[in-house]
């Protein structure tokens, strides 16, 4: 029989029906990977093209050119150049698209996956992202910033290219407000982050880790959403990602790397996405809140069930998955 | 520039930004459609092989056998024949998979859609579809029921016969609950149901009606999460689906039908999720909820940002989708 579990943090319920494992599926999901090039002419983030992309907001050097860039969205979904107004006509309220949308592209190389970078480029890549995340917070007018990677076309990728984006609202989206209302509540009743305390019932039971380090642990989390979901979670508490230090930097980039490379030599490189969730501006420094990193890979579709409840159906157990990603075998560095 | 409007009913947010619509593409969105044979000896839906499928429910006899029939999921997330028990542990709080999980098979013909179907079956359809919802809710274990079709393998299906689906759920899901808290949240605050307001509203801009007959209208909403996103409301306030009477749902039928055939022959047969969303058992004859259709079709793929934020980022604009689905040219019936 199935179980519907719980997630303490989100409170979000998911029904972990692994019989649903067995019934027949379509076989566009094990679409094959085509071979992608080291270097596309087309493609606007690969070198030699950086003229085609809006004007360089960043880059870090290194001895043969540029290892990772940050450029403005050129179909970007905001803008920084307007004017913040709100407005309301009976019913409808609505606000002027302000606010950030850049890219960081990850490498020069247009088949190489976070995966396989050496860690100290992913160290790079994140340091980047918190430079992005602290520059779009000190526009007064941005309420919180989420920063995101979708890797593979079933994840919404238009660009092969590997890349992350950085988006900066000027509100707080509904789910997000739900969640921090959600994790204020439980530390008015128990007096401590709630994150906090599933970061010691992880590290308890082990069961649901597929690797801890000094200052991260990543699991898969008890009411997992789908198949191989992973938190990665900073066990010294912080609300917002911008007060990660340096060596928690190389610490979350090792993490980072590690589970990426289990799900591209364990999973066959799934699609995914990557979902960094820090506290909006105004909970940036609370004890109730606490940022993460999760990710999703692409192995079943969302379909009316969750549209209809919000709810997910998870054919696989999170135990199990966390087991198989421990017993990925790496190939030797 | 874009525009970010907020959904008055549900209060969520989403970002208009028609520029994002120029952007370069991945093709696997415009997946030709294989053609569908009218019979599939392998399909367990189809004629013959009635036996296939885990016992009927019910059925409705035509002249040639059957019209419509209602089977178990032969793969149920959840089941009847269980102990309902909440379990709490530490953090993790669990419910025994109890519920209810049934397949409504719309027709013997494997490869007849809903939008091709006469009105009048449509209408037996959802006669169905209301038997089996007051069915379920008659189990007292069942807090709440969802019905929803996918349609199409980017929407989620793994059988091409045309069909629906009813999940009864031990409980409410946290999203259901906070748009019930909403609902009540502006009729404490307006004295009156929000989604009657924005009836009233539609109809008098007419601007995102696609539809309106005696007892529904058919619209994409203000704040609609994506290309073509389609509501239809009864016009009666009614909190539950099983308070619709026979009348009325030979009225829903024509919406239902007539906005599936506009997208059928307008926007070439889109993969798409139809859900109905009815309140909770226990807000059933309540003011300030109201059950209604939405149906999304699958012309953009959610990614990092929508999973990160719950809000969406739509590139196409609600008044001209409505406007493009009242030019579709219909045949002649």
């Amino acid at each position: 029989m199935s179980e519907i579990r719980q997630n303490a943090a989100t409170r979000e319920w998911v029904i972990i029906a692994p019989e649903r494992a067995r019934r027949p599926r379509h076989t566009f999901l094990a679409m094959e990977r085509a071979i992608v090039p080291a270097y596309d002419e087309n493609c606007p983030f690969c070198p030699g093209n950086e003229e085609v992309t809006p004007a360089e907001i960043w880059r870090l050097t290194g001895e043969d050119g540029w290892r990772v860039r940050v450029v403005p969205n050129k179909y970007s979904a905001l803008s920084q150049g307007a004017e913040l107004k709100r407005e309301r006509q009976g019913l409808h309220q609505s606000v002027t698209g302000v606010g950030l949308h850049e890219v960081l592209i990850e490498t020069p190389a247009h088949n190489r996956t976070t995966a396989q970078l050496p860690e100290e480029h992913v160290a790079e890549i994140l340091a980047c992202a918190r430079s992005c995340y602290s520059r779009a917070i000190d526009d007064r007018r941005i309420d919180h910033v989420v920063i995101f990677k979708n890797h593979g076309a079933a994840a919404g990728t238009s660009l092969t290219h590997p890349h992350w984006q950085i988006i900066g609202l000027p509100l707080v989206p509904s789910q997000v407000r739900g969640r921090v209302e959600d994790a204020l509540r439980y530390f008015d009743d128990f007096g401590e982050c709630v994150y906090c305390r599933m970061i010691e019932d992880e590290r308890s039971s082990g069961v649901r880790v597929i690797l801890e380090t000094d200052s991260f642990i990543t699991f898969c989390p008890y009411a997992s959403a789908s198949p191989y979901h992973t938190w990665i979670l900073p066990k010294t508490h912080a609300a917002a990602f911008d007060a990660i230090t340096l060596s928690e930097l190389k610490d979350l980039a090792k993490n980072l790397r590690e589970v990426l490379s289990r799900f591209y030599h364990g999973l066959e490189d799934p699609d995914f996405n990557l979902v960094l969730r820090s506290a909006p501006r105004s909970h940036a420094g609370v004890a109730y809140y606490h940022w993460y990193l999760s990710i999703v890979p692409h192995l079943a579709t969302p379909a009316g069930f969750e549209l209809g409840t919000g709810m997910f159906l998870n054919a696989s157990v999170p135990e199990d998955c966390a087991a198989t990603l421990r017993n990925v075998v790496l190939p030797e560095r």
